[in-house]
C-alpha cells in the first residue's frame, strides 16, 4: 500500500509573469473615482467611474457565457460591436466605464434594458462623450431595478470630480466592492519598444475587481477592470486578453456557479508613447504578460475572499497531454467540494485529489479556442475526459509528496507535518500527469461552515 | 419587477414507470446473502453474495468513468468482455456477483489487482463456477489491500448459506453499505410476452444499491445491483441499461463528485418464462421501463441520503430543444451549491436556480452516446451550454411560480407558504425551458453545515 522510495519533490511552477504589486497605480490617459449614491442599503460607495483623457482608448472585454447575461452586459456588448464592426462585442473603443453596484440590473427584462440605455444616455450627457463609447458594469441584487434618480444625482455628482490620482482608483475598486472583505487591487510594469525605434518605454498595467462566491440574491459574482498606458489596438489587445483570461479568471472557482454579469474589460490609453504593437510580436507577448500578471493576481484575491473561505487553494498541474487536459485537472481539484473541505480540516487527503482528477473534463470547444488552442483539437477534445494514467500520476500536498503511481500509489509521509503545513492562508497542491509537457493552474478555496451558513441562512 | 399575471401551475411530470415498492422482493433464479466478515472495524456486515441457479444469467453493466477505476471495475470488465467479445465489458455472462464493503480496492496498484484475482479465484474454488463467470464490487476506504485471509474466511462461510429469500436480500443490500444511513431496495413487476404465444409472463426487478456522498477516504461511492427474473440476451439487455442509467444515476449529483467503483450491475435470471425480447420491441420497452423505475427510486434514495442532507431536490425540466439540454439543466440546478444552500435554507431563490440554469452544459458526447441520443447531434452539441431564452423561461419551487420570462421576469408569490412548502423531505423545482418537447429530471440533495462537518473534519 505505501512505498518509501524518495521522489523528487513537485516544486512550485514558475509562472513566468512579471511581478505584481497589490497596491493602486493609476496608467496615464484615465481619471476615475468613486462615491456612495445609496444604491446599497449599508451606504457604502456604490457608484464608481473611468474615463479617458487623450481619446477613445482600445477596449478588450471577457463576458459572462451565462444564457442570462444581465442588461448592462449586453449594453457593454453592444457598444463595443458599434464602435469596432466586430459583432461579438469582444473588443472596440470605449471613453468612459460605469459600474453600480447594489443591484445586478439582470433579470429585469426590457425594462432592464431601458434603464441601462438611460444611464448612458445620462453619462453621455454629463461627459459630452458618445453612448456607444461608453461601458456598462453593474452587480448585486437581481431581479430589482436600477434607482435611476439615484443613479443621475451620483453621474452628476462624481463625474466633474474624477482625479487623475491613486487614491481615485483606490475609490473606484471599493466602489466595486459588494460583500468583499477586502478591495482587490494589482499592479505592474512591463517595458515595450518605443515609438520610431526609439529607447523602451515603461507602460504601467493595473487592475481593480470583486468577486466572491455568489450570495443570494446578488449574483453578480465577478467583475474587474483592467487600464494600461500602453498604446495597442482594439483587435490585438482582446487577443492578449482572451488567452490571459482562460489562464487565470476561466480557472477561477469559488463554488462552481457562474453569474449573470462576470464582465472584464481592458482599456489601453495609448499615452505612453510605445510603438506599434502587432500581434505575435515580442511586445504584444510582453504586454499580455503583464495583463495576464494582473489578472492571475487579482483572480487569486478572488479566490482567497471565497466566501467563508480561511485558504487560497492553487493546483498546478504538469506533465499533461496538453494545457487543455492540466487546465481541465487543475479546474477539476480546486472545484470538488470533498477536496474543498479536506482543504478546510488540514487533512493531506491524496484520495480525493486523485478522484477530483479523473473526474476533470475539459473545457468546452468555445472555451478552448478562445484560449488559443487548436479548433482541430477541440473538435476531438472538448468535453471529453482529460487523458490521465494512474499509474504515472505524482500528487504533492504543501510540498508533502503523498502519491506516486510509478512507486506503486501511496507514499508515507509525515501526516502530522502535512498537516501544519496546511494550515497556512495558502494551500499549494501539486499534481504531475507524467504524460506530457502540458502545464494549467486554477485557483479555489476551501469550503466551510460558514459558506454554508452565509448562503443558507440568508433569507429573502 | 413583479407581476400578478397569472401563469399556468408548473406540475410535476408524469415519469411514464412502473410503480415501484420499497421493499425486497428476491426474483427467481438467484440465491443471496450478506455477512460481517471484519473487513469493516464497525463488524456491520461487509460482505455480500449473489448466485444463480439456473446457469448463466445475461448480464450488463454501467462503470465509472473516473480514470482511476478500481481493482474490482477493472476485473469485472474483464470478465464481461471474456464472456460476451464485446471488448468494453459492458454485458456478458454471468453466475455470480461478490461484494466487499470496507476497503474499495483502488489505488492499490498491481498488488490490488492481484488481490481482486485472488478473490475471484477463491469464489470460484468455493463454488465451482468459471473465474470469468463472476463478478466484483467493493467499496470503502481507497488505498488499502483488502484482508485477503479474511475475505477467503467470509466466502466459505457465506457460499454454502446462500438462500432465495426476501430476507437473505434485505441481507445482501445491509452488507453493500457503507456510511449509507439506510438500506436501498427497490422492487417492481411488469408483464412480459409468454414464450410461443403464451400467457403473458409477470416478471419481478429489484434492485439494492449503496451511496451517498464520498467521504474520506472511502471514495467508492456508489453500487447497485438488479435483478430480474426476465430472459433477455445481454446485448439487449445492455441496451436497456444504459438509456436507464443515463436518466437516473447519471442525473444523481450529492457533491459533483464521481468515484472509483462506482458500478451497476443488471443480472437476468430469464427463469420467469417470458418470451425471447428482441432490441426495439414492446417486451423490451417494459422491461426497460421497470429496469429504469428501479434504476430512479434507488437514485432517489440515494439523493436523499447524501451526507448531512436533510432534503431530497428533484428537479424536473420540460421545454427544452431536446433531452439532453433539458437534462443538462436540472443537473446544472441540482449540482449547483448556491441552490443546495438555498434548499437548505428553505429559502424560495429562484435567481440561483435561473443562473444555475444559464451555467448547464451538455454531458460529454460518450454520454451522449450512451443515452441514444444521435451521434450527429453529439458531435455538434457535446459541451455546448444548454439552450436556454430568459424570456420564456418559467420556474417554480415546490409548486409555487416564482418566475415567468414571458411575463417579465420575477412574479409576485407568498414567500412565508413557499418557504414552508420547502420545509419537507422532498423539494420540487420545475423548469419550462419554453422552447421544445425536451424534459429531463435530475436528483440532489440540501448542502448543509452536516456536509462540511462530516468532510472537514474526518481526519486521515
Amino acid at each position: 500500500m505505501t512505498t518509501t522510495a524518495a521522489i523528487e519533490p513537485l516544486a512550485a511552477q514558475p509562472t513566468g509573469l512579471p511581478d505584481v504589486e497589490r497596491r493602486a497605480v493609476l496608467p496615464a490617459g484615465f481619471v476615475v473615482g468613486g462615491v456612495a449614491i445609496g444604491i446599497k442599503a449599508s451606504g457604502r460607495a456604490d457608484l464608481a467611474l473611468v474615463q479617458t483623457t487623450a481619446g477613445p482608448a482600445a477596449a478588450a472585454a471577457v463576458f459572462t457565457p451565462n444564457a442570462f447575461a444581465a442588461a448592462p452586459v449586453r449594453l457593454s456588448q453592444a457598444n463595443l460591436a458599434a464602435t469596432s464592426g466586430e459583432p461579438a462585442g469582444r473588443y472596440g473603443w470605449a471613453e468612459a466605464i460605469i459600474s453600480t453596484s447594489g443591484s445586478a440590473n439582470a433579470a429585469t427584462g426590457p425594462a432592464g434594458d431601458a434603464d441601462q440605455a438611460e444611464i448612458g444616455r445620462l453619462l453621455a450627457a454629463a461627459t459630452g462623450l458618445d453612448f456607444t463609447r461608453l461601458l456598462h458594469l453593474s452587480t448585486g441584487i437581481i431581479g430589482t431595478r436600477l434607482p435611476l434618480d439615484k443613479v443621475a444625482a451620483g453621474i452628476a455628482r462624481l463625474a466633474p470630480t474624477l482625479a487623475a490620482t491613486d487614491d481615485a482608483l483606490e475609490a473606484a475598486a471599493v466602489a466595486l466592492r459588494t460583500t468583499d472583505s477586502v478591495t482587490k487591487i494589482a499592479t505592474t510594469t512591463v517595458e515595450l519598444p518605443g515609438a520610431g525605434g526609439g529607447p523602451a518605454v515603461a507602460v504601467t498595467v493595473s487592475g481593480i475587481a470583486k468577486g466572491v462566491g455568489m450570495i443570494h440574491p446578488r449574483m453578480a459574482t465577478m467583475l474587474a477592470i483592467v487600464l494600461t498606458d500602453a498604446g495597442v489596438d482594439p483587435d490585438v489587445l482582446a487577443g492578449l486578453l482572451r488567452p490571459a483570461a482562460a489562464r487565470t479568471w476561466d480557472q477561477l472557482s469559488v463554488d462552481g456557479d457562474t453569474s449573470t454579469n462576470d464582465t472584464v474589460l481592458v482599456l489601453a490609453s495609448g499615452v505612453a508613447g510605445n510603438g506599434p504593437i502587432e500581434a505575435g510580436s515580442a511586445a504584444a507577448a510582453e504586454l499580455g504578460r503583464a495583463i495576464e500578471a494582473v489578472s492571475r493576481d487579482l483572480a487569486r484575491q478572488q479566490a482567497a475572499d471565497g466566501e467563508g473561505a480561511t485558504t487560497l487553494i492553487t493546483c498546478q498541474v504538469s506533465g499533461g497531454l496538453d494545457d487543455a487536459d492540466a487546465r481541465a485537472v487543475a479546474r477539476a481539484v480546486v472545484s470538488s467540494s470533498l477536496v474543498k473541505a479536506a482543504a478546510h480540516g488540514r487533512d493531506p487527503n491524496w484520495g480525493r485529489i486523485a478522484g477530483a482528477a479523473g473526474n476533470a473534463t475539459v473545457a468546452d470547444a468555445a472555451v478552448l479556442e478562445a484560449a488559443g488552442i487548436a479548433r482541430d483539437a477541440a473538435a476531438v477534445r472538448a468535453g471529453s475526459p482529460a487523458v490521465l494514467d494512474p499509474d504515472r500520476l505524482r500528487i504533492a500536498i504543501a510540498g508533502y509528496p503523498v502519491f506516486d503511481g510509478a512507486a506503486g500509489g501511496p507514499l508515507d509521509f509525515d501526516r502530522a507535518a502535512a498537516r501544519a503545513a496546511m494550515d497556512a492562508p495558502e494551500l499549494l497542491i501539486r499534481v504531475d500527469l507524467g504524460l506530457g509537457g502540458g502545464t494549467g493552474e486554477a485557483f479555489g478555496c476551501d469550503l466551510t461552515q460558514a459558506y454554508v451558513i452565509e448562503n443558507s441562512e440568508y433569507t429573502t
